[in-house]
């Protein structure tokens, strides 16, 4: 059943974060629609589609073209992101992109020549930006609640190594995991003109021998002279460990991990919480909610993107340079303009 | 699409609460497949069928007798209930339904020997005993992590007063709202075998004039020798506030409120957080998801029910103490065996 | 050295609670001074004065009569209090009492007379009234900001069974230890007028042998309709439990638990924390303190007593009303104007 | 009153944080006792000494050289503890020293070499090693409840600017501020061997127009390759900022700061708590306190030193590190043997 009122969206790859994004489509957000999906595997596909009652596309050109898609969510993978972008162009349709954009900084500028010549709807789907807490440290910076920014905390670590083949194709600490960390950073402090980046291999040297990093610490300098520090570990045993805190002239604003509950038991040994969720999913539930929620907002009202396409570049550009860091062990400045 | 291999669901009644259930069951709970709804309002049955892609039923006795329907999930006012588990035990199909089973105590009565007469599976829809906070302290007295349980503390407060319309209908404070305590005290810590109750009206005179109190204090005695203590109030304008405590030989374990975010704003005039939740749905989501999960497993696997109709019966019994209790000024005794 | 601007202070009983009495007085308490001190232990009291540098005076009555003491404070056995009280009125001194001012009724309604006869400065040694936490829940009742008192919660539990010794001159647990509650619950919500107790034997059967309880809930009604409720047990493992929240027709203000750090370490199994202080003096090292500011104050500022005679006086008529409660199984009024 | 059992104790300095010691050691401390004071101004001296009953010195050479003197407390200006610690060697007196141990490297190398040719018992004053909760976060270090450090993380923020003439002698940021941060990465993950810092002006031009920063982020590399970030900022509104996270291979040990206490006031805007404390004599009262109790334990039954002369070095070598790699904008090896 079609509302033509709804914003009727296309998700192209359903594998388990595209599979996320559509649920979500279509079944939680008002004035948005799931009307198509399309995967490269037919099978998973039309699996997805009977599930959802959506149609099924039998390319993602077809999905793209369809008169019954009025915005597409691309959550295929990276190496398709660009020519996806470009059938978007085309046919003038909205697009959500899952991050990153590309996964080389050429990519990433052509993906914004594109989308700022055609003037689509464009937002990166950067979704922690919509989680309810770091958006109100956000929102603390924004409204004057903490005065002018001057330091930024964000700790971000992973709960599971990732396998040697993910680790193969990720880019490297910087570039895949980190790089939310770059962009909560901007959200948060706003554009980067410079990066310090040190690291190690403290968990696994099996990750050191494939030419990466498993731990590491970021120092950004924001163009308004305050300093964000990031560290990052792909192993936290205990969860998924996410918090941000922005400090100013006037107060602090933090944002915590949330836990699936917060009974606790005590007892002469002391008092015990269960550790945090370990399932990214999980942890940014709301968040991915939200992000369709503004999404659907921004493509039905116009006005500046949440996250724009320069939004989407910049993680990349400061990525870039935090690995340039690493190597030649000073900072790094980042190009006026692209951080 | 109907996996037989799925628990085939029709809901009757899709209102507020039933929609609610109706979503869960169409969309998150592996092994359940929602199949049929039916409302007495049959434009919202149709609108509901069609949102989910399922049948609307053209009665309650047709989605109850349907031979795509293996369980009902009871949704409607309480006035129908008795004749729905009436329908169910007929057709010997499994029932989960919502609290309370019936407005009086000869109406729960019968439902208790109809449903251990005819064996069906029966649970009653005490959403709360689902929630992982809750189900935590309840996991630690069960465990022996606090050993025996002594004193049990249930505060339990709604975010905004009922209408006087609803209120008129509600069976007063205790079978209306306290009931949820009452059957949460029992989760916690057994049977009870007194109660003694002491209210009145702080809030709102014109709820005073309808006969009701918007503010009591419960004491249960339960048949281990352990004391409950609950507290409720209409009004909490910081929203619902739902906390339970279980304190025992060994310890304590409590479960606290869950909010929104846990971000928190720190300057010279201290830390402040936002208020708590203030719609039920929200507060208890996971509560209610988990609700239908083990619903799911107990037809599956048979074994005592999760939440029996003798446990919903005495809520009911426990309430009708407390007004007499609230009456007389004395503790008053529950009948053995029902409490 | 003795500075004449100064409150000079005499205390009588050195033992644990009139050492630590004496120790703040002596060290921390700005316009106060410590000249004196006697215990009918005179050894005790001997070394006592020599560590801190004051007299050992050979008798109470020598002490009271002092012309280098302006104000005693009275830490012997409760069965000396009266006979004290008696002398620092008759020679005009300041007095801070320890609570109970007396084990019987009689004996309290006697101090109050003397008392209010003879107009003399005069304070309870309600400690808790000092907590900066319990103070901040009791300022937002007096400042408006929880609205007007609805329901009021406190929690209060030792850390250790006392010894039978103990137990068998303590007057029970109601006057023993729920005194300083029904204190605190005057200090939050009022005066009361009713009380309902019940409680068991469920920790030491020796306790039950003697006829105590350990075990308690208590529910005060006070003047201005809203309802208390404390629980209390004997022996919490996990410490020395303290709380008290208010809450009222525009929010609610709770104090908690203090620790001796907040450290938390957090692993795959969850986070830990220690668990609470045991010692009473420990929990309330700042409450003792904060008690002489105030006594200090009020003697010097003159006004309304802190804690008057009748405020000692109050949470034993409400002890004796719960015993009775206890015993009849229903609830006790309090007369008027005493509770 | 002199017990011979005890350590008999000189404090030099008795301006604010030399009275501080002294009240605790006159007050507090079992098996120590205050025997002397000295201070250049001499009223000051005979004020406290009055204050306490002990004895004021007419010089610090007197003090030290004193047979009732056992150990001395440095707490006089920086510029004059070399000179007392020599003559602490010459008599062969145990010391407590305050941080720094001198204003410069070459002054603090001459301590090192006296006090290690000497071997006497001696103390550097970095008090937040003796805070409960930080010490728990180093406790979960040594005893393997984290694994392996690979990150440590480290908030240290004043509550209020320092005055500029403070500022004047001050040695900058790092000297006299982050050095107590230095010393606590060292405390909690060992040797350092390598700084990044980075900083700027961000609240106060007339800070910047002395030569110094207000905001600062230094990155330390550990010997074991693990790596500590701190950020400081002189003016936190929110009060006085301390906290202390290690992450290693197992978990993550934290401790946070304190309050006064941890009341909380809930309406319809959200959750309340006061601000932090604000006077570091406050919030690291019991480390103080427990500083003189190691100290005791030390110097009575020997062993390695709880903060030894070489401790009391590493953090101006990594001070002046840091104000190196600032210049510089690179990351500055520390010497080996020296961080």
């Amino acid at each position: 059943m079609t509302n033509s009122a709804n914003l009727r969206v296309g998700i192209v790859g359903v594998g388990r974060i595209g599979r996320m994004h559509a649920d979500i489509v279509a079944r939680h957000v008002p004035g948005i629609e799931l009307t198509t999906v399309y995967d490269a595997d037919t099978t998973r596909a039309r699996l997805v589609a009977a599930d959802l009652h959506v149609d099924a596309a039998s390319s993602a050109a077809e999905l793209v073209a369809s008169d019954r898609v009025d915005a597409i969510g691309i959550c295929s993978s990276t190496s398709t992101h660009l020519e996806l972008i470009e059938l978007a162009v085309l046919h003038g349709k909205a697009v959500l992109c899952e991050k990153p954009l590309s996964s080389s900084l050429d990519g990433v500028e052509h993906a914004v020549d594109l989308v700022e010549k055609a003037g689509i709807p464009f937002m990166t789907g950067f979704n922690r930006r919509f989680d309810p807490g770091h958006q109100a440290v956000r929102e603390a910076v924004a409204d004057g609640s903490i005065g002018e920014v001057h330091l930024t905390r964000i700790t971000s670590r992973d709960p599971e190594l990732p396998t040697p083949e993910y680790l193969q194709g990720s880019g490297g600490l910087f570039m895949d995991m980190a790089i939310h960390d770059f962009d909560m950073a901007r959200y948060v402090a706003g554009p980067v003109v410079a990066v310090y980046a040190q690291g190690g291999v403290l968990i696994d040297p099996a990750i050191g021998e494939a030419g990466d990093i498993d731990t590491a610490v970021t120092v950004l300098t924001h163009e308004n002279g305050s300093v964000t520090v990031i560290d990052n570990s792909r192993l936290a045993t205990y969860g998924y460990d996410q918090r941000v805190e922005a400090f100013g002239s006037l107060g602090m604003a933090s944002s915590g991990n949330r836990r699936l509950h917060y009974a606790e038991v005590t007892d002469g040994a002391g008092s015990r919480r269960q550790p945090l969720m370990h399932f990214f999913i999980d942890r940014y539930a709301e968040a991915y909610q939200r992000e369709w929620v503004a999404f659907e907002r921004f493509v039905r009202d116009g006005g500046p993107s949440p996250v724009s396409v320069r939004d989407g570049r910049a993680p990349l550009v400061i990525a870039a340079a935090a690995a340039e860091s690493l190597r030649q062990r000073v900072p790094v400045e980042v190009p006026r303009g692209l951080g």
